[in-house]
């Protein structure tokens, strides 16, 4: 495959989620970092940027200026995609201006402010014809690949309940008073939207249920917190679920869970069996049986009871644990491999699969309606 | 201290209950079983009590024969309380008598069928004088006395928000069809009561959120489902929680979670600390800081941290793993001191602490909220 | 069955496993203790005994005298069995005379104090005909039953490895200086024998071994050490182990090992699958697979893979925890089923097995066996 | 700080290691990639080298003419370093040659085949003043770091016993017959050299030995097994340590023990605490002490009680898993750093530390040392 280019949009000094993207674009060394307006700040930027030792006249203060310059730069130096990573409330425009430049992108979750603005996106992608990845990182694990597999073979049976939380302790206290950085955006409206916990990880949470359930949450009821009252947004909060065939569940999400590093966990109940996969052992995949003992799946084994799904998606033989940054890089690399192919007229293997616009938009949706039974002390809500 | 004579109410052949209550009376030496009618069936009670070594004089068919017989008997070798462990249809009556004959009762949960029966049993209770036991045995566990102590100490601080889930698998498949005793009657709301696995199950974790805590749940929110479509009660439920003080939480109880075994799990999370307790691995506290490395504590150790609470509630050394028995006896330790300190007129310390007809009465509303919420589609119903 | 008596020698207050011994022997029901001598000095025994409710003509301050006049009392009211559980040195002397005078015996291990005592003890089992136990107690596990079966079937095919281990961190400090009752003995070669940690808890580990593979160890290779200079016998030692099949091994034993509480662990490697058993989780079983995963054998469940051996030895199903009384009363449980059916002139299944003489002279030989090595500078002896 | 360059040698397609080195030399973005001898075939070399994106004239099928030619590269795009991912037998003669052509060296463990061949490296590294690391990744783990940390600070006061294990059953079967690369040149003593599992894995637990506990292993007595009869090689080995500080142990290597993954674990017990680590759960570091409960330290927590130095070496907040590969880059990270700041005139902050030479002499006495004890029946030998 061909090597891609790629240039960045936000990422500068002190962010979080910017190097998790340049580790993930470079560990499987299919993609080169080219360009990038990192900040706002342009000093910030080019302070950013040289670190990583790009060239000087490709770090942009201005993300509209980047786009547009790198937009007309001779095709065989020209970005093929944009990675954005800004905060919640900058997702839009330069989402829509990369795609409108010609350029596919990869975005950071959530995917914007609301579905008005999410379903607007979805026609430019449809109508541009770029690839879009959002990155729902979790979904990049080899279990919870092996996971979704279990239950799309039919071999769980029927889905019945399906548990799903992600708890952090970081804003038990309010850090944001103190300046946390990572937290001064996410409990402010105006960048991170309508929803706090539940954007920044009960989406996470979400995407999961549905991805490893291949189903549709069509109901949900809630009871949403700022547990500390200085907060505007949600903290914590807790959500009844009811998917479309009937299936039912939690899920939890909270970020005043003090002591929790990043517990997501998801139990999917079966008729014929049942798993459990933790982001804290991310190697493992308990599954449970009626009529034989529980079963520790782990990556890349080389037994033939482990789908092909998983192996594809680690890089060790087992026992070699893949941690937080190959999953998020499991998304680049699928993206990788289908742009090059695309790029070069192939197809794409769609077993390499990555998150996208849909996902988006669900997740959009989600968001709208766990707020909206909250504010109606816990009305169901259809999704 | 003396030695305790019991009667029993029920447990008769094929009974798991009963047996249970039989190895926990005996543990310590405290209570001797002296009679029983152990099944409507004289010839089942004859052969349970037989086998159990009781004078035949002293087995019933019929429990109110027995209640009036032994009620009588010289001081000597009169029972010094009843223990019940039929059905829950058959909690109340049985109750009511033994105190009105002038037993102290031991009493499987739950307490009865509705609040009504409860607060009568508590009016007789008052007017009797006599002690009352509820086994809300996963109380009897030193881990979580050392949860409640961790919490009443104010070290975890202010709790803001509690997660308790009881799972189970066992009646993922119709088993009550194939004539699984335990199911049968567990099913059918004649001999259960309103709710199914909210009664069997759901109970316990609301019990054991309102010990560890010491927090009354003020409202609930919920959603009961009866997953296999052959069942009226619920075998599987969802319920948003809210505290007298604001703390917020969920609550799962489910039988069909395929492959649990008897995964009862209760966090907290305050704002100075916060704790995992697994029945699974009884032995083990987990307790998270905001400033320090998580603590494993464990049942019996030497240190100083450990609180006094727990020690009194463990046998032996740390190391030496007590289980399910051995908690469930705690109960009757503390009831058998109780009573003893009682007949003696000494003080009891009250430490040595065990549910009652309060917890009892607590169960009761909890149930009728329970289901309440889940029949108006998930109102916030007050308990 | 019949319910059978018990005598107890040792075991007085502020004694560790005496009391194990009395709740391991109550637990099923099956056994009365009617007598005792639980000290030397008599008003300890009496104290001791008193609070255990035995009449005071039956409570002795002097195991002889106990023995003497306990067996020449009418039948029914005779002891069936006398137990023993006092230090070491005082093993010999009262487990000879209850045989001789008639009383089948459980004792508490190491059997004795050297290969002599022990063959002559086997000599006077096989005159006596009477039956012998020595509680070897974490044979009693399910799992470690189910553990012993799953080699015994082929299922792990040729066995080529053994690791075992008991760790323990309680004699880290010389707490015999500061009186420890425990501790004080088991350092002192006139009480403890000719070693230390090895005795205590060595002898388990390689009891374990034995018993889980079915194979004898025939060399060892071993490195004692006393880690506290104030110590003359081993706190800590190594041991390379061979077996009369070939298959290699190591057995480690300390009682340094800070911080470590009651850490028996096995693990054993076979050419189709492997074991693991930890006795600080003695409910699961961990085996390995070449061709699929890691299954977790749990006490209890009722899948038809689950041997009905380790279903014999729980009282629970599974997720009831079974801890360490249960596991010693399943000794006591086997020993009575067999001194029972022996009483009645019935057959024993000799599935509900139990440790005894033979292993008590593998012990008294492997302890000799290790002292030896590592006084020769590791040389690899005999067993 | 500069980017590096880099040459490699050996990692051609098929190869296990190789691609390890290349993902830990990328995931920082300090290191590129820019020529290599992959393979002594030239056309596979040619087809690796292409498919990393290297330039046609950079890829080479001998090493020595790779060596020869980079070497007198101009000053802009010569190599800062070479790396050798051969298996053992090949790695003297390329470092040798690597070192006296003027460049760096990573080199992959063993160091080579015999003490000689390493004090021989010694010399040539002291003249050429060139710098040198030894992959021994596993000291790159975060936790690993503050276990060294923790002895290192006193916190778990003098040493007294460590018991160290590193455990695999790939080699279970005879895969080397069925062509299993990367067996049959492990088992091979004209590739591997005088030993096979414990060349392979026991140099890596030897050396995690030494580097957590800052003690030297003075004295060995082994115990190796070629537990399949074909193989000429050890397969599995037991070794009992005597520190030179008199502190005692064990060292287990086995790559027969069927189930395991990559088992390498160490557990240090001191006088004031203890500690265990597991490759398998890296993020965790669990640290037992005698009058407070265990702790479970995490990577990268933020706690104060986190010793700067596994700070260092993480890249993410705590609860984002961390793996094998990370660890590996930790290597490849400090080696960067030094070789920069060496280029540059500047001083290297030496806790950012890594394994070179002196580590590979260690490990090639220990080899000898492991296989004369074992061929002289276990005898104590020095190293």
């Amino acid at each position: 495959m061909m090597k891609l280019r790629m240039a960045m949009i936000g990422g500068g000094e002190g962010s979080f989620i910017g190097p998790v993207h340049r580790m993930a674009a470079r560990l499987d060394g299919m993609i080169e970092l080219v360009s990038g307006a990192f900040s706002s700040d342009t000093e910030v930027s080019i302070k950013t940027g040289t670190a990583l030792g790009l060239d000087k006249a490709r770090i942009y203060g201005d993300w509209r200026e980047m786009l547009h310059k790198e937009s007309i730069l001779p095709e065989e130096i020209r970005p093929h995609f944009v990675t954005v990573v800004t905060p919640n409330y900058l997702h839009y425009a330069p989402v829509r201006m990369a795609l409108e430049s010609g350029f596919s992108v990869v975005c950071d979750k959530p995917l914007c402010l609301d579905t008005a603005e999410a379903e607007d996106l979805l026609d430019i992608i449809n109508n541009t014809g770029q690839l879009f990845c959002l990155t729902h990182n979790y979904t990049g694990y080899p279990m919870v690949k092996k996971a979704r597999e279990l239950v799309s073979s039919g071999e769980l049976g029927e889905i019945r309940m399906v548990i799903v939380e992600y708890l952090q302790g970081w804003l038990s206290d309010a850090v944001e008073a103190a300046g946390n950085r990572q937290a001064v955006w996410r409990v402010d409206p105006e960048r991170a939207g309508i929803a706090g916990a539940m954007a920044d990880i009960g989406t996470h949470a979400f995407n999961l249920a549905e991805y490893v359930t291949g189903l549709e949450i069509s109901e949900i009821c809630s009871d949403l917190s700022n547990t500390l009252p200085s907060r505007v947004l949600d903290d914590d909060g807790s959500v009844m679920l009811r998917f479309s065939n009937g299936t039912r569940g939690t899920l939890v999400a909270s970020q005043i869970a003090l002591g929790e590093e990043n517990n997501l966990t998801i139990r999917v109940y079966g008729s014929r069996g049942s798993l459990t996969w933790r982001q804290m052992d991310p190697n493992s995949l308990v599954v449970m049986w009626p009529d034989r003992s529980t079963q520790h799946f782990r990556t890349a084994t080389t037994f033939d009871e482990m789908g092909t799904l998983s192996g594809f998606h680690s890089r060790l033989p087992a026992g070699h644990p893949e941690g937080f940054i190959e999953a998020f890089a499991n998304l680049y690399r699928n993206f990788a491999l289908h742009l090059s192919a695309k790029l070069e007229g192939k197809d794409h293997d769609n077993r390499f699969d990555y998150p996208g616009i849909i996902e988006g938009i669900r997740g959009m949706k989600f968001l709208e309606a766990v707020v909206s039974s909250s504010d109606k002390n816990s009305e169901w809500v259809a999704i």
